[in-house]
C-alpha cells in the first residue's frame, strides 16, 4: 500500500450525528478528530467534499471460501433440503475447478471496495476438502493482512460426529491459524446434540478459542440445542466466547420462553447473529437489544452453491435488516448500521473499533445526508480507508489492495 | 425522442432461454426477432455485444405521486400505525412544498433508465388535495406518453367514507384520466366494509373502470373483506376487473380456507400483486401460481413518508421478491422475473408485451449469463428501449427522454 501516506487529513467530512469534522490519521490510527483538527507534520490533505463519515463496516457472517464471485454464474439446479445443498456442494467442488485461495481473495477485495474493513468468514473443513479451504483463505488473509482484518472460523460444513475424522481436521485447522471453533446443527445435522456440543466444547477448550455455531434449528429442537450451549458456556466459564449464528428457533418460540432464554443469552455474554433472511424466522432483534443481547449482522453465503443471493456490501446487508425487522425511522435504521459496524465488531471482538481517537483508522465517505440515506441509498463509496491506508476510492479499488 | 431512429436492428444478444438472436425494430413495434433477422430498408444497427435480452419491466404498484425521489432526505420520526402513517403524510404534504408533478416525473425517467417500460401508480385522492396529485401525474404521463405506458388509479389514501366528499372525488378523477378505481381497507380504516365496497363497486361500475384495492387487513379479517370482494366480483360480472394489492390475509390463513379463497380468486380471475414485504405475511406465491393465480410485483411507495426503502429498479424488487420466497434455483429465479414482467403485464392489462413479434418494442439489454444471473447482479442497463425508441445507454438516461 505504497500509494497511501502515513499520515493525512479528512477535512470537510460530517459525523453521524451531523457535526462538521475533519480527520487526521496517523499511522494506522485515528489521531485526532474534531472540527479543529490540527494535521501532524508533512501530512497530505484529503477533501471530504462534505461528505458523511462512516466507521469501517463489519462483516460478521460470511463464507468467502465457497463463493462464485466473479466466475461463471453457477446455474442453481438444487433439491430443498439441508443435506442436499450439502452434498451438492460437496460434489461441486470435486468437479467445478473451484479454488478457496482465488475466491476468498476476488470476494476480499470487493468487500474492501465496499467498505468492509474487518470481517470473520466460515470456511469449510471437512474429510474430503481437508483443510484446504483454510489453506486458501490463509493465503488471503496474508495478501491482505496491511488492510483487512480477518477471523477465520473452522467450519464443518458437512457435520462432524457424522464424519469421523473431522474433530482432528477441526484441531489441525485451530493450530494452523483459524481463530474460532465452527459448530452445525449438533441434533439435526450430527444427530446427538450432546455428545457434538461436549465434542466441540472440548476441542475449545483444549485450543484455548472462541466459538461460533451455525444454528439452524428452528423452533423447540433449537430451543433445546440452544440451552444445551448455555450450559455448556455457564460451566465451563466461557462467557464472552460463543456467537450463535442464525437462531432461527428464537423467532418462533412462545414469548415467556423466548425471554427466558434471551435473558441467560444476556447474562453469559452470548451473542447473536443474523443475516435477517425474510423466508425464515429470526430472533426478535429489538427485543434481543432491549434485554442487552449483542446481535449483528452478517451476509451469510454469497452467490454460491447454497444462494445466488448477496453482494459483499454491508450497507446492502444493514438495508435488508432494516427491512426484515419493519424499521422505518431514521432511529431504527441507525440501529440497522449499528448491526453491521459497532455491535458486529463487539460480537466478533475485533478490537480498537469506531469513530474515535486511537481506534484503528478504518473509515468509510459516502455522499449521504445521514446514516439511514446511506443504508437506503448505498451509494458509491468516495473513499475507503483500512489501516489507515486509502485503499478505494469512487466505487473503484486501488491496484495496491 | 428524436434521437432514435424509427427502425432499427439490435444484433448480437441472446434471448432468456440462451439462443443467439437479433431483434428488428420498426414502428415501435417488434418487427421480427430470431437466428436470421432481416433489417428493414434503412435501418440502422446496434451491437448487442452478447448481452441478454429482456422486455422492458413492469412497475405493478407504485406510488410516484408521493416519492421523494431526488429530494433532500426525509427525516422519518413517524409512529408505528397505519393512521400515524396517513396522518403524517397529510400533514407533511401541506408544510413540505412536495409537488407531485415535479416528483412524479424525477421517479419515472428513474423508472425508465432502470428498464421499466409500463408502470402502475396510484395516486392520491382526498378532500385535502383534492385532484391536485392526479393532475401532477397526467401532466408526467403526458411528458413521457411517447415511451412510458402508465396506468393511473385514483386512490383514497385517506379512507373514502369517513371523509365525506371523497366519492365524489375519485368519482372526478376517474372522468379526468384515471384509468382504474382504487380502494383501502374497507373495514379496518373506513370502518363499514360492506358500505365500503357497495360505494366502490357502484362507482366502477358507473365509470366502466376496473379495481385496485390496498387491502392491509390481517388474518380473519381481511378474508372476510375478501369474500365480500369476490362475491362483487362473481354478481357484478367484474371477472378480470379487480386486482387485490398486498393480500396479506392470504399469508395467515389455514390452509383449508387459505386454498379455497384462491380457488374462487382464480375462477373469478382476479389478480394479486405483492411487494413481497420480509416483515409482513404475504400470499403463497407458488401456491397462487399452481391454482392459477395471476401474482406479480411492484415496489409499493419508493422512499417516501411511509417508508424510505424502495428503488425504481424491477431487478431489485424481482430480486426480494426471490429472496422472500426463497427461491434459489434458476427456475425460482426466473419466476420472480416473470412478476415484475410477463405476469405484470397480465395482472395489469398492459397490452402487446413481451418478447415476440408485433409486441411493443420495450426491450432492455444487460451484461448477465441468465435471467437469475440478472435478477441477483442487477447490472447496468445496456441499452433500453421503450415503445421502439432508445431511452437509456449504459445507466444512463437521454436527453430526449
Amino acid at each position: 500500500m505504497k500509494s497511501s501516506p502515513s499520515s493525512f487529513v479528512i477535512s470537510n467530512v460530517r459525523l453521524p450525528d451531523g457535526s462538521p469534522v475533519a480527520v487526521s490519521i496517523a499511522d494506522g490510527r485515528i489521531a485526532d478528530l474534531g472540527p479543529n483538527v490540527v494535521p501532524q507534520p508533512g501530512a497530505s490533505a484529503e477533501n471530504g467534499g462534505g461528505a458523511l463519515l462512516l466507521p469501517g463496516f463489519v462483516e460478521g457472517h460470511t463464507h468467502i471460501d465457497k463463493s462464485n464471485w466473479g466466475r461463471e454464474w453457477y446455474p442453481n439446479e438444487v433439491g430443498p433440503t439441508l443435506m442436499d445443498r450439502i452434498n451438492n456442494e460437496r460434489n461441486w467442488r470435486k468437479t467445478s475447478g473451484h479454488d478457496a485461495a482465488t475466491q476468498s481473495l476476488a470476494l476480499s477485495r470487493a468487500f474492501l471496495q465496499a467498505g468492509t474493513t474487518r470481517l470473520r468468514t466460515h470456511v469449510d473443513i471437512d474429510t474430503e476438502a481437508g483443510l484446504r479451504h483454510l489453506e486458501g483463505v490463509l493465503g488471503t488473509r496474508q495478501t491482505l493482512r496491511d488492510v483487512l482484518d480477518m477471523q477465520i472460523v473452522a467450519f464443518p460444513q458437512s457435520g462432524m460426529l457424522k464424519r469421523p475424522g473431522t474433530v482432528e481436521l477441526l484441531g489441525s485447522a485451530l493450530a494452523e491459524g483459524a481463530d474460532v471453533l465452527g459448530a452445525l446443527d449438533p441434533a439435526l445435522i450430527d444427530g446427538d446434540p450432546v455428545a457434538s456440543l461436549d465434542a466441540t466444547f472440548e476441542l475449545a477448550e483444549r485450543h484455548r478459542k472462541p466459538i461460533d455455531i451455525h444454528l439452524h434449528e428452528p423452533g423447540e429442537v433449537g430451543a433445546f440445542t440452544l440451552k444445551l450451549l448455555l450450559d455448556r458456556v455457564a460451566a465451563l466459564g466461557m462467557q464472552g466466547q460463543l456467537v450463535v449464528s442464525h437462531a432461527f428457533c428464537l423467532g418462533a418460540l412462545p414469548e415467556r420462553e423466548r425471554d427466558a432464554l434471551l435473558e441467560r443469552i444476556a447474562n453469559l455474554r452470548v451473542a447473536l447473529l443474523t443475516s435477517a433472511p425474510p423466508s425464515r424466522t429470526v430472533p426478535p432483534l429489538r427485543t434481543c437489544r432491549d434485554k442487552g443481547v449483542t446481535i449483528f449482522g452478517g451476509n451469510d453465503g454469497i452467490r454460491d452453491t447454497w444462494s445466488p443471493y448477496g453482494v459483499p456490501d454491508m450497507l446492502e446487508r444493514a438495508m435488508l435488516i432494516g427491512m426484515r425487522f419493519d424499521m422505518r425511522r431514521d432511529d431504527e435504521l441507525a440501529i440497522a448500521f449499528d448491526c453491521v459496524s459497532d455491535a458486529a465488531a463487539r460480537g466478533c471482538g475485533f478490537r480498537d473499533y469506531g469513530l474515535r481517537v486511537g481506534a484503528r483508522a478504518d473509515l468509510v465517505l459516502v455522499d449521504a445526508q445521514t446514516v439511514a440515506h446511506a443504508v437506503v441509498a448505498r451509494p458509491v463509496r468516495k473513499l475507503v480507508v483500512a489501516n489507515g491506508k486509502i485503499v478505494a476510492r469512487n466505487g473503484a479499488l486501488l491496484q495496491a489492495a
